[in-house]
């Protein structure tokens, strides 16, 4: 039986690639998944919002480069998607080029942006009078340097294979280490079950912009125990100063505090939207001040039913 | 058929006696009733708790003299007992004496230590040389007198006939206007329902002393939209330096965010009282800011339902 | 050469004398000071307004009584006063009685209302008929005793000689380990030096009654690390729920998180008080957060000079 | 007389050199200004580090694309430089093509990524079978397609003549009324004085990652009254999840609210950048909450001073 297809942002070779293959083979799913490569990450959401995949991987941030804009804004506008999973991907760069090419004859160097924000010490170290030339992603660079346009590539070395190039030098990046986080995305379902290490994810919007909105925010999570660990802001297209927030927060949604949390959230935000409650790939426990674990809350509303039918 | 009776502190004639009545009269149960006059604040509410009367008077506090700190404690700890509504006085004082006395002759005045207070400068200007002594209350001041003890007595109009005296001079208190709070309590019971201009008074025991224990406390009900009208802090008789709170909020235990702050609370603090939920003397609707009403809270709890199921 | 008088509460023998003696003797002053009982806090405090005493002691508050509303609201309002030192003292109360009285012949025990507090369970289970009666003091108690107008009086050991009692009873105190709280005040003058260990003494009265007043002052103080120890709300005598603030800050007002947090509540505040900086009388440390000690704080503005002359 | 060069993101065409053009003219200093079109944005910024130009004009952040990453990093760290005026721009976009081609023709069309999201729409309806290409600006794109390399160019219309191109289709963005930002910075220097509406732009490193640290810094701003106008998260290019924050405020750093708030933060923060106060471009005065202005600050500074002299 074959389940429906998974797409990710294209061509092979993408770093996105490795980390849908890495994420169906953990999940028993490799073999009966169709990889479905898209142009852009839009069409890869839109293809799970159209049904034509069943879910899909996208790259949400970087160590290095930050959060990847066109993720946060297709996942926070449109028909809802809910992220189901996250992994860590170590990203390291090669420099690529066709088997007669040697460094000194590299004019031109192809790459995604964010490739090239990470290897440009290495580029005016060693190859100072080179020209670098943006591409859609790295893949679709060593593919371009396999049809002869450019010479050389800056990819994962996995790429090389695909496209029939070789490794010209190795690990060019600059800071070692660097890791790229992704998530995978479905329609929305009920969450996956709490495991204890969790995060949940969110898109804010604030209501009327008044000073002192994103104070009144981080103090709704914080009266309630609930710490973020990304937080971002994102234009929401109209004027500049109009912001949407996209944050990911400790624990589940199925848990006391984040859900009262959340209730908070929905009161005087504009609009929240809910991307999802998932297990932490790092699984580290959240750190909990006393009063805010389930079962406290449990116990304190036992006592305020106590308290309403007059046996306190 | 009568109730049970009702407690207060005595002496016949005092304010509180005046409030009892009043109370009583509105609910249409003075006919019904025992007045039980009695010692003490303790004595008062020990005959609620031991069932000797079926609830109590007390004063809670004054515009000028603040609070009663005997009713505050005694309503803190013990057995648990519940307020069930809030009058408010106005209080006046005048100089009461026997037929034959007149103001020349007087050479003690005697009175309840809040209403020589209220009076200092009257006396200081037109009793200069008269001594002032303490008395129980104003009711046992003018009892004194009455006894020939003192030459005169500071008391409501009403204790005159009481006792047999006479106004010697009206209205001596220096600041007009004055008011004093009462409660009527009885033993543990469903609240009386809401009716949209409530208030709530708790007792909050903090944990640990910790810097910004109160300010928590505090941010508990801010971020939830509860106003509170009254914040007294009285020693727990510990050390000196550890207190316990004794608030009134805007808001009945019923609606969702008076509620939901009570939780909160129970799951910081090291203990919680709650003394009962009632109608304002004054009607005044609470001032909710957007995102607090029991309409918002139902719609974000059914939000957040869906989100759970996986339906957002 | 001899100082100017020294006030306090009368007559002689309360625990406010001992307090005020015990002072002198530590600065060593007391051969050169004349002790000037008065009637009232109010006449002890305007004894140093207008110039008749050189300075007061008063007591601030009690361990289980609580504070004392008459100090607070003198040194609350009227001509500026100083406090320029706090005195904890152990309070322990006796039943003094004229030599030929027996226990089994007290019908009538007078005391201050405080001690009548501190004594209660002691008087219900060993003097359950006996009637008490108010005084102005407890040595006032023991002089009326003296007079033989009561059968005994709640007082401090030492007032039994003064006024030629013998003590019936000791230790009839039902909490053992009670301790009062006296502050020497003087007319406004710098305050002594910074001890590293101090406390600083305010008088707030919030501007226009809003919702969050409170919860704005806590958070001047917070902001700059400077932890309360004390906080009293009283009502400034007009409607009810009209209150100032008393309250105790760690800290020395030459320390500039402290001068920064006084700057804030000025500028907030309808009314800011500053009742004195004194040594705290346990000797003990503020435990300061990072950021807000003098150094950091200096190394701070000098960073901010240089980023106002563009050399940052 | 020449004044030293101007650098900017080029080549020839870029929104950012009209954005230069624009501000030397209003400074009068169009003629003595030499243009530098650099590379990057790092080549830009670094020209004025190594004094090989005298200011550079640089995006900050786009009303629908967002902040633009590598000049917050650029600002953020190596050696300082200072903001010294903003500029927003109102973006539009046109098709450009060579003289011979029609929209049927079009089959690759070359942007920076940034216009090619803004247009998105667009080209699918108007050419669904177009291949869209990534260009390091869309200058660079329009002077490729004037070497014939691609068919058609997303750009500003000023670019036509640059490269001897005509507008194919005007208006082709999504969103009409997108505006960019941009900040024209020199080496440090001191600010230009207040105007009463300024913006403060700042660079602020958490130390050590405890939840709550971002409430903390929100609150160090919110005591004092000032207002946050843009907030963005920056990955320091550790691990994920340590971030700094590219922060703008209203108000000028010479104001006694905003000084004090640098001073705050520098003390808890592990570094503070500030990278300029600056007129705000479109003149909106602050809304000061009262107890903010310079004036309030003066005199409760003032009023300190007393105190601390004994003269409260």
């Amino acid at each position: 039986m074959t389940t429906g297809g998974q797409a990710y942002l294209g061509p092979a070779g993408t770093f996105t690639e490795a980390a849908l293959v890495a994420y169906l083979e953990q999940s028993g799913r490799r073999a009966d998944s169709e990889l479905l490569p898209m142009a852009s990450v839009a069409d890869v959401l839109d293809a799970v919002r159209d049904g034509s995949a069943e879910g899909a991987m996208v790259a949400l941030e970087n160590s290095v480069e930050g959060s990847v804009p066109a993720t946060l804004d297709e996942l926070a506008f449109g028909a809802p998607l809910m992220i189901r999973r996250e992994l860590n991907l170590s990203v390291s760069f090669d420099l690529l080029a066709r088997a007669e090419t040697d460094l000194t004859a590299v004019r031109t160097v192809a790459s995604h942006p964010h490739a090239e924000g990470q290897c440009r010490k290495w580029l005016r170290a060693n190859l100072p009078d080179a020209h670098w030339m943006p591409a859609a992603s790295n893949a679709e660079a060593a593919r371009l340097v396999g049809e002869g346009r450019y010479d050389a590539a800056l990819a994962g070395s996995a790429v090389a294979d695909v496209y029939d190039l070789k490794i010209l030098a190795s690990d060019v990046h600059d800071v070692s280490g660097s890791q790229t986080r992704f998530v995978y995305v479905t329609k929305p379902a009920p969450p996956p079950p709490m495991t204890g290490t969790d995060k949940t994810s969110l898109v804010l919007v604030l209501g009327q912009d008044h000073p002192g909105a994103l104070l009144e925010i981080l103090t709704e999570f914080a009266v309630r125990g609930v710490n973020l660990t990304r937080i971002e802001s994102r234009p929401t297209g109209g004027a500049i100063g109009d912001y949407f927030f996209s944050i990911d927060v400790e624990g589940h949604v199925d848990e006391a505090r984040v859900g009262e949390a959340l209730i908070g959230l929905h009161r005087i935000c504009a609009d929240v939207r809910f991307l999802g409650s998932y297990p932490r790939v790092d699984g580290q426990a959240p750190s909990l001040r006393r009063g805010v674990s389930d079962a406290e809350y449990s116990e304190a509303q036992a006592w305020l039913a106590r308290v309403r039918d007059g046996r306190a």
